[in-house]
């Protein structure tokens, strides 16, 4: 029996010398009041000092009474300064950044940070990796060959300073605060808060140093936000965030019922952004990627043109090379050692193809990953071959699954249910469903 | 930085084999849903293998959003499972008990469990040490030299076969869970919910054996429950889980604005109790406890035969010498070095005398003690030279503090503001304001 952790427990009550108490804030935040920007502050800059129980449970009390927008502002500048942030200042105003609240096939980054290098803005992007359904675009890039994620902070600027626009990790020394109550949160039950979500990305994005910055906050069946209400309202809070830290903040919401593009997985993901650079493909990655470029203030003309020029792969082609790709890595992407399709059951038309049946087909294949740290395999993934309001035959291929372990071809059954076939043609729909300029 | 701790959280994200998962189990209680039988004691019986952010992550999940009467008698019959329960059976249907929320003066045990004894009952406590600002049956009970409360399982069957009466401190196989989780309650400002209050008492008592038990549920400024409202609500809480468990169970909800008796401090209230067991008091005390007696099935005229036949001062007797007590223990109770006497700054009514300003001058006077494990000095505290509703005279004597220590003499300024005199008499009020029986 552990239960003699008793006296160490007592122990900690109070913090040496100070007026506060971290018992009399979890109380305060039990009772659902406001805590102050002194009591966050207090909190976060001595989180190491309390015990993770104590954490835990005020994190559980944020989650069941939330903050206010004034308190999330305090415990994401609080966390900010928890660690080392990244000083853009050199570059002035034009610095952009961009982040997904996790998408299925969703390879946006791929295109808004090209086209806005392209643009002439220094486009500056700390990344993550993947976990659980959503991809990570750390592993997106890693699975070209060469390309290194890792970079110090020297070689990052020397990257900016080259060519415009670069895409790294985010080092252990940004946002510790937020590492460590992330870990707890996943491990309590507390990490779907929208208080402790918006906190969390955007201590992440202001110590990431950029001055303008939109958000895309997805909704729907393959997000973690299932409905628009709720990304509103994450959104919302995120945009006054940064807003108040003196950001130029914008966030676009879009849906996330089905796929982004017609490619999930980590390599075919890249190979889909590289179509869109190429000008070969459309589709709605295009129209979201225009939408948040409009955002942080390219003109959908502007945009359509950063494209068509090539400059835009140009700008990414450069980050590849800069970033370690081996001559020739952009043709000869990973491939998986098969692949089987799935066809239609029935003639009709495709209504819906479900992004957390494809998220999770990719996930068992090995293509993300269940637990951090896991390794994945980059060349697996799932290529849709028929998009939302096409007329579809029997036996007409809707999707091909890419694997390299042998058995894995059975997750082709799974997959066929992520396909919605009806008599009635569904109507088109906009993936931007609300925006915060 | 200990932020590193990460991988240590991850790993103990699910339970070896199990289908449930505590996480699962943290988010049902987060969204304010009702867990099972089955969920409850999968928590329980593993708290030790969960880590205590995720046993605080719950506590507090708990105490926002509550749980119902079934889910409470669930937790309460997994905390008495995870020790070891004290087999009364071989007295029958005649064991009680009786258990207060903590209140101030308040020294009924030592005049109910005597009566119930002389009553032809078993009268088998286990009791708790005192912390903050109530007293605590040991503590009162160790003040007489040489008496024991840390009596071996034997030794207590032994004195109740003798003597029908016993009261010993809780052994650590008793209710190890709920041990356990009091003190992740302690510092985690969990403790005042009365979901968690009630498993705790209730699975103390279970475990304790008694089949008939009293509740004395203090309310009031110097009680943890502050309203009645919130009184009766914990009361009915235990009475239920009680009689679900098959317990003979009462409670009586008594007010505590003021102390119970004229005497506050460990030696003090054995004196009190004492004054009351040889027919020299009545007063609150009497009608508290001739009321808690009631409630265990012994009548008014009953009770007041027995203190006046001297039989319930016979078994209190025995009950001292069996535990320990050397010869003539009763007639020279410690006393305190010095004494300080407050008087009345005006003439008037006695209103009111504060449980609360006299419960914290005895805690700082040394007669409690403010963490687990301090030592106490049993000789102090303060007595009651008037009560509510005398008519006192400008410089009569209103209380005499004992001390022991030099320069805690000044504690009788505080002392002092305990007292509220007004030109009006009150109105006399009864202590019980409420019972379920």
């Amino acid at each position: 029996m552990r239960y003699g952790a008793e006296t160490q427990i007592t122990r900690s009550v109070i913090r040496g010398g100070g007026i506060l108490r971290i018992t009399d804030l979890i109380a305060k935040k039990r009772r659902g009041e406001r805590l102050t920007a002194d009591e966050i502050g207090f909190w976060i800059d001595g989180l190491e000092t309390f015990a993770d129980y104590q954490n835990s449970a005020m994190l559980m009390a944020i989650a069941i009474n939330s903050m206010t927008e004034s308190e999330v502002t305090d415990l994401t500048l609080a966390m900010v300064r928890s660690g080392r942030a990244l000083d853009l200042s050199r570059y002035g105003e034009c610095t952009v950044d961009k982040h997904s609240t996790g998408g299925v096939g969703d390879g946006t980054s791929f295109i808004v940070m090209p086209v806005m290098a392209a643009e002439g803005r220094v486009a500056a992007k700390l990344s993550g990796r993947g976990l659980g359904h959503t991809g990570g675009t750390l592993d997106k890039l890693e699975s070209v060959d060469g390309v290194r994620t890792d970079l110090s902070e020297k070689e990052f600027f020397s990257i900016l300073d080259k060519t415009g626009i670069a895409i790294a990790g985010q080092t252990a020394e940004l946002c510790p605060a937020d590492k460590y109550l992330y870990a707890l949160r996943d491990v309590t039950a507390t990490v779907d808060s929208t208080a402790l979500i918006a906190s969390s990305v955007m201590s992440k994005k202001l110590a990431a140093g950029a001055r303008n910055i939109v958000l895309d906050v997805k909704t729907g069946k393959g997000a973690f936000m299932k409905t628009q209400k709720e990304a509103e309202k994450l959104a919302s809070f995120m945009v006054r965030i940064g807003r108040r830290a003196g950001r130029n903040t914008s966030a676009l919401i879009t849906t996330m019922d089905e796929p982004l593009e017609n490619r999930v997985g980590n390599a075919l993901e890249i190979e889909g952004a590289l179509e869109v650079l190429r000008g070969e493909k459309r589709g709605d990655v295009y129209e979201v990627s225009r939408s948040l470029c409009k955002a942080l203030g390219v003109e959908p003309e502007r945009f359509d043109r950063a494209i068509s020029s090539g400059a835009a792969y140009e700008k990414f082609e450069s980050m590849i090379y800069a970033q370690g790709g081996r001559a020739g890595c952009l043709d000869r992407l990973p491939r998986s050692r098969y692949t089987a399709v799935v066809t239609a059951e029935r003639g009709g038309y495709l209504v819906r193809t479900d992004a957390m049946t494809v998220a999770e087909t990719v996930l068992d294949a090995g293509g993300g990953r269940r637990r951090k740290g896991d390794p994945i395999l980059p060349e697996v993934g799932v290529v849709l071959l028929a998009e939302s309001g096409d007329r579809v035959e029997k036996g007409q291929p809707l999707a091909r699954l890419h694997y390299s372990r042998e058995g894995d071809g059975e997750l082709a059954v799974r997959l066929a249910q992520a396909f919605d076939i009806s008599d009635e043609r569904p109507k088109p729909r906009s993936r931007v469903v609300g925006e915060i300029v």
